[in-house]
């Protein structure tokens, strides 16, 4: 699993008692699933369709930086099936596990799309070089 | 089931596509359950520890209104299991179920805690009268 | 009257001495007070128009749940008139109360419209059951 | 009535219809309220404790720039009365009126404290130079 | 150098160590640079091309009331070059500076485009009184 | 340079005239440079001491995946320099670059504090196996 995106714990992320709000942390994944599935299928209209369970393991506190690893689970006909996991940056604690979020591909007026994809690509082999 | 909350979707609550960012419905979802919790639980320091699969039904856009409803599956030992759901407050289309969310109640240092509760109990009752 | 959204005071609605940010309060009123008219008029298009003066009773605090309670004081021609009362959700306690809240039904061009309600409905007696 | 502070209006800041949104709006207000009044009584601990009806005479749209205009319209013992204009920069027309803002000056804890100001002043003149 | 805007730093603006977070400031001062550019050359189509090199001389903790000072350096053909100062609004120490900021006046189609201005220009002055 | 942090350009980072706002996107860099800055030196007390100037290349629309480089220019004694690009992550077309962003490193009362460090160090090196 890759490792991409970070975040620094700011008061702005805490619940009342002082850890991490865990809406703020669906919010972060939401939108790492959702920018990797784009980067991924080549196209800008992607949804979140659905979410397997959540297992909250740990949690963070202020100051910490988590990291949010992505990987793909399977390429579907119109959908793609990826994997998260949330981990304390510094220590690699595993903070939260998503086994499986379903992304749909859909064309412009909102109807699923096949996307003609079967494995993970990366930007700079597409451009030739970088 | 009861839906108190109610969201009005604006321009900050929309992904890049102009329709409900599903990150934003997951964070007001938590937020829901964690303070139902709480009222129940008569106990601040409450956290969400497990969240079912979740499966985006229908989604909203811009100008829409939004309500979200909790109901207590059960009473753990020092948990409490919710159901969520969120739907259009005009037509009632469901947005998005959850049918498992567990919320676990911590003592001052963050150990799980039982808590006593086995019903769903009102304020207004426990205050006498209002 | 009836008080539907809550709210979980989180460290990002705090003024800098710790208790609720009166602004951040005014601002969730303003949305409830905006969504009840929607749903009542039956009109996405409604604009706050006037409050009567505000009398901030009480404070919050960090980790408290406070809820919005809206009543329908009468209806204009164009406009909708609505009382506020925010109250502590564990203690009752009032918060804060408006006594008037004008909503103006607008039309597609920004000029005020009529809106031919009278009094009171219910989304589910609209939608025959639910 | 000096204007001092001035708000871009962003994406951000809109309601569903692409107007300001009234309660954003209110939330500006009761910042510069409660800064104002923290200047001129020279303590940090200052709450807004009431508002006069707010009438909201036009909207603004997205990109414009609004000043807010504040002044004092008399020193209580323990509080000030403040007066508030939010402008149109560009074509100085009125946005919204507040006539009386009620900051009241608190103790440590919390009650409130003669704060023993009687006229304006300007933290230049008590700094000396600058 | 005129100092207008003002801000009241509350937690949501802190970084986890509790002062104010440099990218919310960093923020604040583009906001400040932009409108100010918009006003003088009279056209909202402006954007930042270019900053000098900033110095954080000082910090900002919660409750401090920051204030923004812009001044003009010069007019350029189709740009306007500000220098920027925050300090304490309280103390008047400086926190920050910037030197030069390039604002660009656009076209509609976002292409550089001459704005013809040569000096500061007042609004009040522009539309005769108010 | 190694590009880590991903952004998905929504609504609510917008300027009003529907581009990324700089502000938002100077936010961005400067949490990055003091996550990165706190991985390297270990210690959570980094704050930024000054900016080289910022040369805004490109934009970026809504929808737009940016991402964000960091790299180590050199470390001082109680200081760590870095080197900033944004990029878009589609096209790799440069948004943005900063040469040197000064972080320093704090000990307990704020005072600049020598950190020991001379060489980029990775997280799963010194946690021996992850």
């Amino acid at each position: 699993m890759r490792f991409h995106t970070r975040k620094w714990v700011k008061p702005e992320d805490l619940n009342p008692n002082g850890t991490l709000f865990g809406g703020r942390l669906l919010a972060w994944i939401d939108e790492e699933a959702a920018l990797y599935a784009i980067i991924q299928l080549e196209n800008p209209k992607v949804v979140t369709k659905y979410m397997s369970e959540i297992d909250f393991k740990s949690s963070a506190k202020k100051g910490d930086i988590v990291e949010i690893g992505i990987e793909v689970v399977k390429f579907g006909k119109s959908s793609i099936v990826l994997k998260c996991e949330v981990r304390n940056k510094m220590t690699h604690e595993t903070i939260l596990t998503v086994d499986n979020i379903v992304m749909v591909n859909l064309d412009a007026d909102g109807n699923s799309l096949p996307h003609g994809k079967s494995k993970v690509e990366f930007v700079k082999d597409r451009l030739g070089s970088s």
